[in-house]
């Protein structure tokens, strides 16, 4: 990874909240930027997610301080209260207004941040800020994923050139005790925070929105975006800055499914031929979370059956037997019947492969989407059932 | 098991539906019985429900005719044919109307019945009736389950002596390829199909809707309830036989659950203090359907911030800082936050227990309501994984 966004600096340090490596880290604009926000819907929120929300309301923001290793949730008014003296403190550090910083954690429900330890290695954090440091930042925010999560996009119009960096965090979608997605993505390009609000919504809406790894949501999932203005982006150049915005977004989605925990495959729900686009992704969905499905998967077994079972109970309305099923571009199903073993065991070596698609065709309107999903497996349960002390 | 319900007799026979055992069933009542049937909500419906829930608006009865290996859902036309075919023979043969035959299926999805074999083996099914078998039907009902699953409850006034029979399978919600939880009841007590429709509807209110082992909904879920009247029921017992007919129903919930596909432990969630019964409900279910739950279960691991995640995205209004938590008699939770680690061991050591109870007083309300789960294991991976050919 060259240089990041212009004007942002990283760093990331081991605090002791995790069992090693570094847990605690800073992203830093020199200037103040455009921010926006998307949070959990969970009706159980951490301290971080209650300040950020609040915070980002301002519209402006300046650093994202997050931690891993301790999702500072079920905390009660002691959290929030240590998640504030913490930005209090980075802000002094840093010489900016307290509610420029957007806090963030990931980690065990129920438990304190250990803010002693946080606040001792607090200057260290702010000390060792560089443009170098963003891919630490990544690995500080993992918990049980395995690999860090980091996208860059360049746009350049010739003179100059915007960067948009994209960092995340997975692996369950609420981890074992380890809760969390989150996500955020900076850029030097000049953007209102009302329009960083609407490209993030958009973004969100066709990439985070449409994962899914075990179905739950956390009481921590974050979305920050971060706009700082150094570089000007013209009318001409907003359409392509959009674009390269949801692909950043599509393509962290997509390494934390790649990465969810135990996964062994990145399967593509589509469903095409709805009603409307609505219905087409609650099929998808109830599709994507049937853990008959998934399990399925995990086997690589073409089992339809069970992909007619899980459409069945969604609550959407379709036809049984107009429903056509590929495994990539082997046709398993016809009209809602069985096309035999033959395609099956075709459609089972498709499977074999580490990705692949499961197409639906409803076939009585134009409606589609699609949600990106992975397997169950053995690892899954051996990940999430491990005593936590 | 003594005598069922006067009456009634019953066979089981192997039509070579399933790789070995008994897969070919009966139960045949000597004189026309009121009946009652409850059939699964999926909009997939397999042929037997199709045909079993048109047959049940008569209110008459006389016989179930059920097999295991096939479910004979997403076949189609073809498919009820073939469903019609086989009660018609079976008519023939036991000399009753056609209509008088309640069909149920179970097994692979999108397979035909191998009808031949079906036909030919009628008449030893047929010729065999006899009032001993009903462990036999038990017995050729299963697919993934461990155990057979017959329970049997008596009631007498001194004079006439009512007998009341459940059988039931299940497994899987929706067992892998094999689809289904199937139970029947029956009795010789006299009811009016209204009367009986009446009590089944309440008894399944509180015990087959009331437990979740994967979360999926079969193609092919159904309860029917038959009422021959050789005993008269006279309106004081008319308690008594409702609270002993609930009885039964529950107690095959709870062995249901208890075969659960690779299920350890069987646990009652159980919510009280909500604003209504219903909200309590949907809380339980909500619990007792999430991935992260189930493993911790499996785990032994006292996980409250899964429960409190999983019930922040369940939609129910509650605050979470009034929320205890218990495990049996042990609370792990007060007002939301964490009564510490040794309370934490404690409250492991009771779920070492093969069954215990998650008991979650939301303190706002008189509402409550509970569902009987399993564990999610590195069984059920495994059993539904598998490849099927």
């Amino acid at each position: 990874m060259a240089s990041g966004p212009k004007g942002f600096v990283f760093n990331a340090v081991r605090a002791g909240l995790k069992k090693e490596g570094y847990d605690f880290a800073l992203i830093f604009s020199e200037q103040e930027a455009s921010c926006a926000g998307v949070f959990t819907t969970n009706l159980v929120k951490a301290a971080p997610v209650l300040l950020g929300q609040e915070r980002i309301k301002e519209g402006k923001a300046q650093a994202i301080l997050v931690n891993s290793g301790c999702a500072n949730a079920c905390t009660g008014d002691l959290g929030l209260e240590d998640a504030r003296i913490l930005s209090q403190r980075a802000a002094d550090l840093l010489q900016i207004k307290t509610s420029r910083i957007l806090p963030a954690s990931t980690g065990v429900i129920g438990e304190r941040l250990p803010l002693n330890q946080m606040e001792r290695i607090l200057p260290d954090l702010v000390q060792g800020l560089s443009p170098e440091k963003a891919p630490l930042v990544a690995q500080a925010m993992m918990t049980t994923d395995t690999f860090p999560k980091l996208v860059k996009r360049n746009l350049s119009d010739g003179e100059n050139e915007i960067t948009i960096l994209g960092l995340a965090k997975g692996a369950g979608m609420i981890a074992p005790h380890m809760a969390t997605m989150l996500a955020f993505i900076i850029t030097d390009a000049s953007l209102s925070s009302r329009e960083l609000e609407n490209i993030l919504q958009k973004a969100t809406e066709v990439s985070f929105n449409r994962i899914t790894v075990d179905g739950d949501t956390s009481t921590n999932d974050t979305v920050y975006a971060l706009a700082n203005g150094k570089i000007g982006l013209n009318e001409g150049q907003k359409k392509k800055f959009e674009e390269a915005f949801i692909d950043i977004c599509q393509e962290l989605a997509y390494l934390i499914v790649k990465d969810g925990e135990g996964a062994t495959k990145t399967v593509w729900i589509k469903v095409k031929g709805a009603l409307d686009n609505e219905a087409a992704i609650r099929l998808a969905r109830c599709i994507s979370n049937s853990l008959l499905v998934k399990t399925a998967l995990f086997g690589e077994d073409p089992n339809w059956g069970r992909i007619m079972a899980a459409m069945g109970r969604s609550g959407v309305k379709f036809d049984p037997y107009q429903v056509d099923i590929y495994i990539d571009d082997v046709q398993i199903v016809k009209n809602g019947l069985s096309l035999g073993k033959e395609k099956e065991r075709e459609a089972h070596q498709k499977m074999k492969k580490q990705e692949f698609n499961l197409i639906i065709d409803l076939k009585i309107g134009t409606g589609k989407g699609e949600i990106l999903t992975c397997d169950l497996s053995y690892d899954y349960v051996k990940i999430n059932a491990e005593y936590r002390t």
